[in-house]
């Protein structure tokens, strides 16, 4: 099994996991040669994967797929943000490596995906073409900031998750208001009928906070995004799909009646990714995935928080809750084990935790050697 | 008198300073043996008094009384959190000594303090059952949040506080209103007559200070907690005292008449744990005390600055003032002198100084056979 | 040129870049000798001309005639805080070379000038002798907060800005408010006519920015200030006047007609700091400037965004969107090239480039003679 992982086999290495046999292609060819369009997509579509940490071109193409299903405005502003994403790259000198991966897009992805998805909603106006221009800008910032950010966090040897779209977002959207966009709506007063709880309908929300993580509510999406996932790492989507669940009914106690947004899947997409930053970044033993558990409550929690206060200047949460509480969680994470636990170069979790039990076991066979106990750093 | 502090002579040992004996003696026995009731005690009792910076058995012992002298349900919450973070710190492999101390859990008493002095004040109705689960996860969330947030900032050499306590209680009362508890109360219109200032008031306003640290209006508790805190350490005692002074005199520049809160101590505790977290965490030089004595009036005019920003939405300051106060400002005191005034293996502030002097001389005697002037590494 | 600017010749190196003969024959003297009064003078006009990243005395001299030309206030207020933070600063152990090139006292120069101006207009009451108490104990706090955020920053080599200043005078303005100052004035209902967008005075604004740095708004004023920075830095004072243009323009994106602020300079003085702040920390590259007009242009978005932000608990932003910006888009502009482009030991922009290539021509000495390709190290 381990040898499975480290070596997939054949035609899986161009499909499943990060896709190691297309990433090795595709790197030997320059941005300069015409292989520059291949080039380019597959750091597109690895892109869209990474907002749910998948590195993967597949993961990525039946997610946009999903998000076309779903809001087609969505599917056409991550294309456009993510082309944009990967110019403002090449202009500012980033590595090859970190572009192939995605890394310069996934922040632009959702600022193509969410703006689009949440502007009419927030400003009661259709999109126009002024807005698309803010949401272009917005996605050049994305680089900028996430080349900043993620250099002073990486000194913590933390990531910056998604906190360069939240912060171009919440700026943009504000700078819109401030440039008169939007009309002001008498807020709806449709007091929904509380009907108890249904079990099925937060079944349902679990299942739509996948595609939530968009901004795109949609089961075809959900399913998509899910399968996609899987395809890159099944671990990974257990969990982050157990971290939906735990988000969804952790709704149910920091909201109250009518549960509408439970069952439309608001309350479980900063679970799935909260739970899922912590599996992605450290090997994923049974300890980890327990942190990664009480991390989906917490962001949960902290979107409760958030809201209020959120909702004071007009905007909504984005996913905020989710990067403030991987931020905390992630150091709580590597404080409490090994340091080896955390994953150094990123491939997919599967493979992340044969590693970590292989170093794991040179250890113990050199302290055997030396006469001493197997012996794990302690925490704190 | 330095080999006195050193060397505490028989029974002292196992009363004042950190109680070496105590822990030495309870540090050999396994939290597997019919010891660990006792060594859960102790580390409750410490984790009670390390609010304010005290590691010592009794002095918790002596503030969990005035607790429960002042208020029961906050004595009941100090215990019951207290008991939930050393289990929820095991789950999570924290280190011994670090259980040992206290460190896992005052965060998790002041949840239990101050969430239950609180929550009738700020909702409007009496504490539930239900709300003692909030109570009891918000502790929990302490526990992750310390390893976490310890970790991030260790990196800058600057511990963590009680931001935990912060992040979690600020976070579940968010929560709780969400979730639809309390009441909305129309603001009580008792307009009370402006009697003068009354200095007699402003200095039992001093002495509340001291048990508003843990959200309890006693004088006997207050007295109590410098008891218990002079057992451990008579200089931090004093400097906590004095920050609280500086705090209440300050809570006359940024609060207008009537003074009523200043009289009840609400303007001092932030001064007092301002004060005291310099006094601690440097070697109480003079120089030290000075920085330690304008963090007490900083810190009040942070929580003058925030209380209509928390207010906003609907919460108390609770004791972020202090904390970001002397993140800043033990990064000040670092930045004044040599590195080795800062402590690096605490114990309690007499000692400190003691090992402070130590180490100067070494380096004076050094220098001197080099035949060089005394020097101290300059600030900035 | 580039050994011009490495030996400034005869009297220039009195009174151009950062005026070396006067800095280097300065610091022969004690500050217990009687020469303690031109170095202190010294000190307040460099720290001056700080506040826009010049070092240089007859930069600040300039500066400071421009103040007191615009609002005598103002002027008084630099001189007044400037000293008081030199006092404090001396206090507190600041290194001699960092209280001589001004950075203790620039966060004080920008208290002084920023209170007086914006008082009356935020309190709606003039000047009073309490409130010149509370500037005071502000610019004391700034020589504290500087020497602690500028140590937990320089961890991560940025630094502190004028973030000091932000906090201490956000904080001061709030505690006076709550102390009960100022006077409620029903907000002026003039609503200006919107006569269409007049070029010239967005020219106009472009000008007028360069003092509203110090919150002083006349021709006179800004055209000293770039006549005094010109004399430090040709290269510095052209990107700080297009990062005022940049920001001018942008603020004609982010805010509604009327655009009577944007005439009066309101929209670009965050630009014309944020721009210049990378061309000082960074040898000044094309790409280098390109990120600084980056930065100009997201530090207005931030000022746009943050306005409704700060407005809820009655604040102006200060210079707050500066410096949040220029934390993240230093780390981007190091992280976008070798790290020789960070200046470690600032003098001049000039100069800083001139060093910078020094340095790579080495490098690349080096590895030719290697018998390897010139190589710059990647980013991110």
């Amino acid at each position: 099994m381990a040898d499975f992982v480290q070596n997939l086999p054949g035609a899986l290495a161009w499909v499943v996991g990060d896709a190691p046999a297309a990433r090795d292609a595709l790197a030997k060819f320059s941005w300069k040669s015409p292989a520059v369009v291949v080039k380019v997509l597959d750091s597109v579509l690895r892109g869209i994967a990474q907002v749910a940490f998948g590195n993967n071109p597949i993961s990525g193409l039946l997610i946009l797929i999903g998000l076309f299903v779903g809001n087609v405005m969505s599917g056409l502003g991550a294309v456009v943000c993510s082309l944009t994403s990967v110019f403002v790259a090449k202009l500012l000198c980033w590595q090859d490596d970190a572009i192939a991966a995605g890394h310069s897009n996934f922040n632009a992805v959702l600022i193509g995906t969410v703006s689009t998805a949440l502007y009419p909603l927030v400003f009661h106006t259709p999109l126009s073409p002024a807005v698309w221009g803010y949401i272009i800008v917005a996605a050049m910032f994305t680089v900028c900031v996430m080349a900043g950010l993620g250099r002073i966090l990486e000194g913590h040897n933390i990531p910056a998750y998604t906190l360069p779209f939240n912060i171009a977002i919440s700026t943009t959207f504000l700078c819109m208001k401030a440039a008169g966009f939007g009309e002001e709506a008498s807020p709806a007063p449709s007091e929904e009928p509380d009907t108890g709880l249904q079990w099925d309908q937060v079944f349902l929300g679990t299942l739509l906070s996948a595609g939530h993580v968009w901004a795109v509510e949609s089961v075809a999406c959900s399913v998509l995004v899910l399968l996609g996932l899987f395809i890159f790492s099944p671990t990974l989507t257990l969990v982050s799909y157990l971290g939906a669940t735990l988000g969804t009914l952790t709704g149910l106690v920091v909201s109250s009646a009518p549960y509408t947004l439970v069952y439309h899947g608001i309350w479980g997409y900063n679970g799935f990714l909260a739970a899922g930053s912590i599996a992605f970044f450290m090997a994923p033993t049974p300890r980890v995935i327990l942190v990664a558990a009480i991390n989906a409550v917490f962001a949960t929690y902290l979107q409760a928080a958030l809201i209020p206060v959120y909702a004071a200047n007009g905007l909504p949460v984005f996913t905020f809750p989710f990067c403030l509480a991987s931020v905390l969680f992630l150091a709580t994470a590597m404080a409490m084990g090994p340091s080896t636990l955390r994953v150094t170069s990123p491939s997919f979790p599967e493979l992340h935790l044969v590693q970590y039990n292989q170093k794991s076991r040179i250890v113990a066979t050199k302290d055997n050697r030396d006469g001493d106990e197997t012996t794990t750093e302690p925490m704190v």
